[in-house]
This record gives structure tokens, C-alpha cells and sequence, in this order.
């Protein structure tokens, strides 16, 4: 039997297509002492992966050409020679586009097999849903009746982000780039309002008559001219989270706009870059939290789950056409029955 | 005996002159049941109060046209009907451009008479001393070794700022206008390295040149290109406290630059623009720790003393100049020998 890989051929310029991925495989690896043989489960693509395939310096380090492609993957363990894990533990970890690998365990997190879907924590409790929950509530630190507003709405952390500040009482606005994404978060998650900034010519006063009480919170996906119209109707002790950039990423000259620090000091306003990284020592409360409400009902959540391995490149791909809604992975293999 | 009073006569357009003033007189007033009468020793001139003097929307309300011009001032009780106050008490507050005047006690704060000469209460006791205070240790949150960029340096904020930096064990970098300011930020004041930004061809250059292991803290007074060069240094985990952006104050059109949102992701980092008064909470031990440093000598401070209550306006004339170092303020008449 083999393991199936997929590695990085060579740097997409612009939209990524099947000739930036290389399909390779290799004899099944064997665990040393101390080591482990994992199996993939479901795999997940996520915008930040496109950063990674440049070698633009960011925050997190390119993937190298010639190497497999990384990301998170919920995996199983089917051979054990390490004294942390057994035969049958799930776990969650960084690891490469492979259908089996071998891992030394640092890093991997045991995953809980009865809470909820195992693919979840790729998403609703996994990096996205802790964006969400970290940037929400340890840079906006939500009141209730307070307005949150959220750019890039509809993705997986956006989607997370305006439910949390509804379950605390907040008035939410999203901003995403469709009308399916917008009955989406106002009929299925509760949204106040959600306004297509594709189809709306002035984003700026469709953001006023959004939020009459003006805004105290801004998580932003996507940066430029959107978050200029969001600015403008920011209330004294706003707080700004910045999660994504995602409107300048294909920028080709340094952005430019109007100068953001004059608002923030007639404001008194905080803004504030993150990673979710930077909040790894939140991460435990996070998950329970989260997995709590998602058990309640509290916190809907929707996935686009594609089947099969080879298929990897084309769900990433999928990312950028922006007609799925919900969090985008790949399942390849079933896992085994739950030992109880 | 009367009481002098000089009244805003008309908004000025650009650098104000001596028409945008009026000199007035009335007779002494008479304080009521739970009022007082002060008589001003100090009155401080201060660069905000330019843009009280238009009529544009800012963070403090505009000067009424026809109204005495208001602003920090230290007084002494020289007749009192109120319970809180006795003759003799010298306090400090926000009081008209008079002579004298009547204070029902609201707002006024009584001063200790043997701590430090009672002008510092305008300066490094007062509004500037606490703006720098609370700006470098609540938002900046300086550790030793850190790397503190000022701008504005020579400033009544920005030379307590640099001196609270290296009390703290940091390296303190400043940013100002003429030679002269940085010599004494070097010389007098113990900047490591101060940058005349009129002289120099490259800022962003200089600044990466004085700040090898990168700017952790940086205290922005003046804003635009400044900044920029700043911004390019900045280290993971950056704070960037907003107190002024003085090379924007006169622009005719919102200014313009590159956009900070990627470079604040990019390294997790903090901005924030506040006001003094958002951190009243903590005047109270701002003030007792920076008048200890004051006697014990930690803090050199140096003030521009102009005597004469009619030369208000020509002290406040004198901070756009940019000729002197020091805080500029107006010693308008001599404290009665203290009671022991």
C-alpha cells in the first residue's frame, strides 16, 4: 500500500490552477520509536494557503516548491509508537497534503470523539471558529446592545463572528459579496442586516442607515474601501479588529487610501492586528465554548465537504470563486468505528 | 480693581493673529454663597487649543466667538464661599483668559504647595506630564530593552515621554525640527538618538538605521510621512499609541497615505488613539509617581516662562514658531507666601 501525496509544483501567479500541484506517492512509512503512523480523515483548504504558495514575506513562512502542501487535517492514528497516543485517537495538527504520515506528536491535539463532527474542527472548532471567538471577543470585547459589523461576512470566520456577538446580545451587520450570502446570514443566522457590497453603490451611507447607532465594533476580513465606509461611522471607544486584507492581497503596488489614524484618535479608537496563534493559550476555553453552543443549537453551522484526496487542489480553487457557502474541506478517508 | 479678560474676536484662517483676539475688562467680581474667587498665576498655552479655535467637528468642543478663551490655568483662592475651599488654596483647572474669576469648585483639583513649583502642574504635573504618562504605560506598555520611537519629541508630551522610555530601561529614539531640539534630546534629556526630520533625506532610512532591532513602542504626535517610516520598522506584537497628528491638522483635504491595516496583521501589533481625559482613573498615581521622579531628578523638564497676562497671545503665537524647547506658558501674577 501507498501513501498518496500532493506537493508544490511551482508558484501560481494570480489564480492558482492543477499545474501549480504535483500528485506523487511513496511506500507507507513505518514509525520509528517515538513516532506515529497517522491516516488523514478530512483535510482543510483555507484562504491563508494562497499566501503561502507566494514567497512574499508574511506572517506565516511559504511553503517551499517541491515540498507537500501543509495545513490543518484531522487524522487518525493507526500504528503508535509514542507514549501519548494509542491506536484509534483522533487528533488535529498542521500536517502535509498526505493520505498517511508520520508524525513525532508535537503539536497534535487529541481530539474528543463523541461532542461533535470530527471535520467541525477544522472549522466551527478549529481555527476559524477560534479566530472568530478570539478576535471578537479578546480584541472587540462585545457589550450587549452594542453594533458589530463584520467584512467578509459569509466565510467560515465571518460566519462565526456575527453569530458570538449575536448570542451576546449585539445588533450585527455583515458585509459579504452575494445575495445568496446575504439571505444566508440574515435568514439562517440571525444577522440584522447584511448588505452586498458588490450590488451597493455607496457601501458608506448603506453602512449608516445599517447601524443608526453608529459602529462600536469592526471585524475586518477584507480591508480597502469597504472598511473606509466602516470607519467613518465608528463610535467613540470602537474597537477594530484586524483578521484579513483579503481586498488587497492581489495588490500589486502598496495599498493606498485615506490616513486611518486621524479617526482613531477623534475617537479614542483601538485597532488591532492578529494571527490566532497569538491567542493559544485562550484556545481550551475557546473549544468548550464553542462546542457548547454548537451543541445547544446556539451557533449554526455549515460545511461544503468534498470527497476524495485527489480533489484537494480543485476544493482550494473552489475558495476563490466564491460560490460555496460555508467551510470548505475535503474528506478522504472514513474513520474507524468508535471504540467505547 | 477690575478684572483683565482677552476673548476669541474671530476664528483665525491659518496662523492665528493679534485680531483674532479681544482685550476686555470688568469690574471684580463678587463671589455668591458656594462660590469662589481665583485669581490666575499660570496660564498655560497649548497646541490643541489652535483647533478649538475653528469651528470644525474635533475631539473637544469648539471656543464660542465672543467667549473668554478657556484652558489650563493654576489660581489662587483669594475669597471663598464654598465648604471644599479656603483663601490661600491654590488649584488647577480649566478657567477663562481672566484675571480673575468665579468658580462655583466644579472641575478644580487643589494643588500640594511644597512638592514642585506650581507652574509644573501646567506641564509635566499636568496635562502633557499625564498625556505622555498614560499613553506610553497604558497603551505602550514599555519593557526594558524595548526599542521607543517619539515623535514630536521636543515637545511638552514628547520629551516626558522619552524620559519616562528610559527610566523604564528602554532604548528612546526621537523625531524633531531643528537642531537644536536635538541636541537636547541627546544631550540634556538622554535620547539615544534624535533625528532632525527637517534635515534628513530618508526617514524611514534614518529610522531603520537608529532602531537595529526594530521599534516595539512607538508615541506618534505628528502623524503622515513620519509614520510611514515608522511603520516600516515596527516588530511582532508593535504598540502604536495616537496622541496627535499635528502634520495632518492643516490639511484642506483628507489626507492620504499608505494604508497600515496590512502592516498592523502582518505583525499583530496595536494602534490606539486616545485623549488624556479617557484615563482619569489613573491621574491620581500618574501624578505621584511623576512628581517623585521630578525631585528625585529622574525627570529634567524646562519651561518657558513669558510674564504678563497681555502676552497670552503672543505666547500662544510663540508654539508655532517652533523656536522654543520647553513648555511655553504665562506667569500672570505671584502666589501669596505660603502658610505653615
Amino acid at each position: 500500500m501507498e501513501a498518496k501525496i500532493i506537493r508544490l509544483a511551482s508558484r501560481p501567479k494570480g489564480m492558482p490552477t492543477l499545474e501549480n500541484f504535483a500528485f506523487d506517492a511513496q511506500q507507507m512509512p513505518s514509525p520509528q520509536e517515538g513516532e506515529l503512523l497517522l491516516k488523514a480523515l478530512y483535510i482543510s483548504v483555507d484562504p491563508y494557503m494562497r499566501g503561502r504558495m507566494s514567497d512574499a514575506k508574511s506572517y506565516v513562512a511559504p511553503y517551499a516548491v517541491g515540498e507537500p502542501i501543509t495545513g490543518g487535517v484531522v487524522a487518525e492514528v493507526v500504528e503508535s509508537r509514542h507514549a501519548h497516543f494509542a491506536k484509534g485517537d483522533v487528533v488535529l495538527g498542521t500536517l502535509p497534503w498526505q493520505t498517511y504520515c508520520i508524525s513525532d506528536g508535537s503539536g497534535l491535539n487529541k481530539l474528543p470523539q463523541k461532542v461533535a463532527p470530527l471535520s467541525y474542527y477544522l472549522g466551527i472548532l478549529g481555527m476559524p471558529g477560534l479566530t472568530a471567538y478570539c478576535g471578537l471577543f479578546l480584541i472587540g470585547a462585545p457589550k450587549a446592545g452594542e453594533t458589530v459589523v463584520v467584512s467578509g461576512a459569509a466565510g467560515a470566520v465571518g460566519t462565526v463572528v456575527g453569530q458570538l456577538a449575536k448570542i451576546n446580545g449585539c445588533r450585527v451587520v455583515g458585509i459579504a459579496g452575494s445575495d445568496e450570502k446575504i439571505r444566508y446570514l440574515t435568514e439562517e443566522l440571525g444577522f440584522d442586516v447584511a448588505l452586498n457590497y458588490k450590488t451597493t453603490h455607496n457601501i458608506g451611507a448603506a453602512i449608516a442607515e445599517a447601524c443608526p447607532d453608529g459602529v462600536d465594533i469592526y471585524f475586518d476580513n477584507v480591508g480597502g474601501e469597504i472598511s473606509d465606509g466602516v470607519y467613518a461611522r465608528i463610535n467613540k471607544f470602537a474597537r477594530i479588529a484586524i483578521c484579513g486584507q483579503i481586498a488587497t492581497y492581489n495588490a500589486t503596488t502598496p495599498p493606498v487610501g485615506p490616513r486611518v489614524e486621524g479617526t482613531l484618535l477623534k475617537k479614542s479608537a483601538l485597532m488591532k492586528g492578529f494571527i490566532v496563534s497569538d491567542y493559544a493559550s485562550h484556545f481550551g476555553e475557546a473549544t468548550r465554548d464553542l462546542a457548547r453552543w454548537v451543541q445547544e443549537g446556539k451557533l449554526q453551522y455549515q460545511e461544503h465537504i468534498i470527497e476524495g484526496f485527489e480533489n484537494l487542489p480543485n476544493a482550494f480553487f473552489g475558495l476563490f470563486t466564491g460560490e460555496n457557502t460555508g467551510k470548505q474541506l475535503v474528506k478522504v478517508a472514513e474513520p474507524s468505528p468508535i471504540q467505547t
